[in-house]
């Protein structure tokens, strides 16, 4: 990837590594060796680790670092669950690892981090009233108090809906603005993928140009720390 | 219910039956009973039970009965399987009901069987293009043909997310005005449960007044077969 970015300058802006997160020592210096050395502009983790969640204490240093590089960590859906079903049960897979790590306390440990989830924050928006009243209310959870609402909304999320305008809508009601990027889960999806659906259902969401401004562009500028 | 139905008429206007459906005879006998004799206004069954899927040829006896009964079946979430979590995991079990059914064929099989999900369908109109785009695929899909995006809208939904209306507005897209009925979830959440969160969402979505009576009103009077 590193490479690529050398030799077409005009059609990439940057990359991102995969890391090794069944060796976390690897993955650390993979991190150093990506970001320090080769200038990639994150890291992607699944949402869980050969059955491991993101949770587990020995992932901390990384969320550490990451936080001290002010750089994203992306997540992915995971397919080594009893859940591997494409349609709903990948997406449930970040909710899991979102939730993992809220109730975890990661925003609270690491009040800057940026985590970007696909799928536009997968189940979280859509069931933003049950997160809202059932957490707190301490049902089936082992920490009520560190799994609010206000920190699921803290991460950060994708366009990938693959078109659905109304959908959208309710994960920026949910992220806000400043919280949502472009990004379209290509090359998922018939033939050539689905950009050119999820580009119109941006452009079709009833909200200020300006924001789409930052959907489209600017949000990923800033936490790319990227100079146009 | 029955008696509480007739003690009580100003309070209740209608009941369904919760069927034992570990014992498919029984259940068939106990739908007789409930509709035929106590005149109640349908049926609930759970997610899954015991862990087999709804989609079990066993249970084809009972969509068909239903289906001439011409009243709706109710589907709760379980949690009786390994996704035993209030939050995203009940949820979670609906959609898979749904999606078993589909790829069952039962709206094939019974073009007017009439099945409400909770929480607005669940998982469906949030991945409204995860279902459009990717099942037609066939990837990884035993059945593609049959698993299509405008059969899961043949669901109807209630309007329990707990009052979020852009959610509310997203399952509304999905399933439209006609499918969509006001329901609570009454007493999940704080104190007395959030019967007026769920009102008010619904009075501040952005459809026609004409539809807020359909989901108020005039869906299930019509569902199930009500004079008013």
């Amino acid at each position: 990837l590193a490479e690529l970015l050398v030799k077409y300058p005009n059609k990439f802006i940057g990359a991102v590594a995969c890391l090794p997160l069944n060796d976390i020592d690897m993955a650390l210096k993979e991190t150093e060796r990506a970001i320090g050395q080769l200038g990639l502009k994150g890291i992607q983790v699944f949402a869980s680790v050969y059955g491991e969640q993101l949770d587990d204490p020995k992932f901390k240093p990384l969320y550490e670092k990451m936080s001290k590089y002010d750089l994203p960590i992306w997540i992915h859906p995971s397919s080594d669950d009893t859940l591997d079903e494409p349609v709903f049960g990948w997406p449930f897979s970040t909710t899991w690892a979102m939730k993992s790590l809220v109730s975890a306390g990661i925003f609270s440990d690491y009040p800057t981090i940026k985590i970007i989830t696909h799928h536009c924050g997968s189940l979280a928006p859509y069931f933003e009233g049950r997160i809202r009243w059932l957490y707190p209310q301490g049902f089936k959870m082992d920490d009520p108090g560190r799994t609010r609402v206000e920190h699921f909304s803290k991460f950060y999320a994708d366009t990938a809906l693959y078109g659905t305008v109304s959908a959208l809508m309710c994960g920026y009601d949910f992220f806000g603005a400043d919280h949502l990027l472009f990004g379209t889960d290509s090359p998922s999806g018939p033939q050539y993928g689905l950009t050119g659906e999820t580009i119109r259902s941006i452009e079709h969401m009833n909200i200020p140009d300006t924001d789409k401004e930052k959907i489209f562009n600017q949000n990923a500028v800033k936490l790319l720390k990227m100079a146009i």
